[in-house]
């Protein structure tokens, strides 16, 4: 069994890589809900959303987000009557937020909802939220204090990041479905995707715990990294590390998992920071790690879960000593 | 100045047309809200939309509600996801609801809110809620006591009807608008709307003082029959007076409204209710009273707006007397 950490588009490239490879009872995908917010009455969690939209087939692949066909006669129409329309939401996506906000309401968790949205979506692989309490990324810059959804749609990621507070985080039990995977006797590797290490992996890594249950298991951890040369594959990473002082490379999101991850993914034309990245503690795969289609993430997850199970020894070893 | 009491289609249609024969700052349209709801999470007035949309000239005027060249991509992908999709709310509908809902939970009025709609749809006459209040139409039929919509809606008028009860209103204070209407000393008439007197009509004069305060005023009161022949133009009018044990006819809208109204206008196909009508202490004005186009809206209402200007002195002698 394998559990994946995940944020949005890169994460739910891998997990849909992954649910090609694994039986649905053999993968977990826990998402980052820290992008979580309420908009215009409703409960929007576009990391779950992505990763269900993708595993179901049905996302857009073109933006990241959203659904593939969409229409925007409900968006067009609120703009018509002065609405807010900084966050687009697509006519079709916009059940997804309602039925979500209305069994919320009724009281169901969040890890409940999600099941039951997967189901709908026809999605047999597990994705669970991190955890069923509320976390706010909130963003710390140069033109203030930001709740995440403002910093990262309506400005666009353009204010300089100083730093990044997980608000709840500290009190957020992780879910029954992420705390189910990692005390699961069937583990054998925890997959850090190739998501923003900022903004999707550290808020899990921020749920009281985690941290501690992965380094107690002996499984490999293995990251992909989402970084290519110095530019990250989709959204701010690369940018987000220069403003936290960081060269965007392989190398810094080896740093910035050091003692955490055994080993780390990395791309073929970032070969040469191999030895930085060993200088962190963590064991090297070099593949293709750009993932334009369905096939590439299949390839790249069959690499991954290939690198970790030559981890293995390593890992006991690591653990024991 | 002119107060016109309104439902939904029949309201609206009459609204239309004196909205075409009357200078804005002339005409306060009082709407019934005992229909209102809560569905899915939003706060949904069905006739207050209803006038606005035709008003507004985007009344969908094949079903009576909703939005013209409405789209259903919302309607469909919530039912995909197995969401409630009794009500049917099309996209561009929704974002009315969306916004709506965002308005009031900002602790706007549900006047204000309208007043906001109003102005973004274009609508420059007066459309008012009957209260800022909650007030809950509840049908006491065969098949038990039922929400309005889940009795008009969800069960299509099927249920034998009992009784009405207008729970809330006994406390719901008239909104502002209505009372500065009632109470504007420009007011020239008051006008009962070819709506449904059970469903649309009685729950805004349940509110405490509109009767009396209707009493009161030394301006005509004029209703349109909602019934032509032994039938409603739409909606369940008909079939509620039958099983309330009343023979559906403008006859007995006439009684409905004795004591209340000062004239009736109805079709010419029931010129041979004058005596009856006569007897129930209403004057009677025959009309085409079929309102099929914005043409028959607005010749409908100059003829109602003329016949309660020729009722004056007679409302004068009967409050005078």
């Amino acid at each position: 069994m394998i559990l994946a950490l995940a944020g949005g588009v890169g994460g739910a490239r891998l997990a849909n890589g992954l649910a090609r490879l694994c039986p649905p009872d053999d993968l977990v995908v826990a998402v980052n809900t820290g992008d979580d917010f309420r908009h215009l009455g409703l409960r929007i969690s576009p990391d779950l959303d992505t990763v269900m939209y993708t595993l179901a087939g049905r996302g857009n692949t073109r933006t990241g987000w959203g659904l593939e066909g969409e229409t925007w006669r409900f968006m067009d129409a609120l703009a018509r009557i002065g609405g807010e329309i900084w966050f687009r939401l697509g006519d079709q996506d916009l059940a997804t937020h309602i039925e979500r906000t209305r069994r919320l309401k009724e009281g169901q968790t969040l890890s409940t909802v999600t099941a039951a949205l997967c189901r709908a979506f026809g999605v047999a692989h597990q994705i669970v939220p991190m955890s069923d309490a509320p976390v706010q990324t909130i963003v710390h810059t140069d033109a203030g204090r930001l709740a995440f959804q403002d910093y990262f749609v309506r400005r666009r990621c353009e204010p300089a990041v100083r730093a990044l507070e997980y608000a709840g985080a500290e009190s957020a039990a992780p879910s029954p479905g992420l705390r189910a995977a990692m005390s699961d006797p069937r583990l054998r590797a925890i997959l850090i995707c190739p998501s923003n290490p900022y903004l999707s992996i550290d808020p899990i890594l921020a749920l009281p715990g985690v941290r501690a249950m992965i380094a107690a298991r002996k499984v490999p951890v293995v990251a992909v990294s989402p970084i290519i040369g110095d530019a990250a594959v989709k959204g701010p990473a690369a940018k987000i590390m220069r403003e936290l002082g960081h060269a965007p490379s392989a190398a810094t999101i080896a740093r910035l998992y050091s003692g955490l991850a055994d080993g780390l993914v990395i791309d073929e034309r970032d070969r040469h920071l191999r030895g930085e990245i060993k200088a962190a503690g963590l064991r090297v795969c070099i593949a293709d790690a750009l993932m334009r289609s369905p096939r590439d993430q299949a390839r790249l997850a069959r690499t991954t879960l290939e690198f970790a199970s030559k981890l293995e020894p390593a890992r006991h070893q690591r653990v024991t000593a």
